[in-house]
């Protein structure tokens, strides 16, 4: 089971590749994808369909974990998350690939046991699971760091190991 | 110029073909997608691209027209229309093709006069445009031909001719 867990943007797209194997956990990748404010839409989504396209072919992805989008103050934001959503269902298709969907909420219950947990405490425990984790990484790193575990956790602990 | 108009759906899309040549158009085609509203999203956008990507191919798609989603009282179906927005921008930008977006209000304005104008009469004033259109075709396909017409139209009268 690898899974490229992902928390979506369309300026800044965070994205994590772990592997599940006999019950243990490895980081394979962890980062964030600079899709550039500046470029028009039609480049920054085909900047990420390439870059995801090339990710679940050299990692072999098996299942792709996603942060659901929540309609907040700006609408306009909702559709484009939407948007970086429909490439994603696309390339899953394309690949046979499976998908998960979990809510910021489910997220956060899932990594810290509180659905109202901070971002400084996912961060936080998650750099105690993978002490190796490169510092200083962006909030949508660590987000698609931590929806990528909600997929292969199953409401218990695991040992980890990371690369 | 060769402009494919599009009304996004994720059950059923309409989309139509027109070319402007030599200050006449002419109606290549038009239609609608069922994409089955029992079938997982991954699958329906899969069938999207695959479909899309083909038309593109095929007439030599030029330009892209499409009526920009508006958030209504569901806020998933406003999501949904995103994945199938992320789509055809995601095709645009590896085709070269341009892409032009219209309210449905400037889409109404620009086909009848009056941007409170009812489907029927966008309809209505397609069927004189276009005599030989296909009878009864489906709101999605006559309202992706009326945003394909707003794709070329300069706010003057053009001469009509369709095959």
């Amino acid at each position: 089971m690898i899974i490229l867990g992902i928390d979506p943007g369309t300026r800044f797209c965070g994205y994590a590749i772990i592997k599940k194997e006999n019950g243990s956990i490895f980081l394979l990748e962890c980062d964030c994808l600079k899709l550039g404010a500046q470029k028009p839409m039609p480049e920054r989504l085909y900047i990420f369909a390439n870059r995801f396209e090339f990710l679940v072919k050299k990692w072999e992805v098996t299942d792709v974990s996603l942060e659901t989008p929540f309609l907040g103050k700006n609408a306009q934001n909702f559709l484009k998350l939407g948007y970086v959503c429909g490439i994603l269902y696309f390339l899953a298709q394309k690949y046979k690939i499976n998908i998960h969907e979990f809510s910021p909420r489910e997220v956060k219950l899932s990594i810290t046991g509180s659905g109202g947990a901070s971002k400084d405490q996912v961060s936080y425990i998650l750099y105690k699971l993978f002490p190796r984790l490169q510092p200083g990484l962006r909030d949508d790193a660590t987000d698609a760091l931590a929806v990528s575990l909600c997929g292969v956790w199953a409401n218990r602990m695991q040992r980890f190991l990371h690369q």
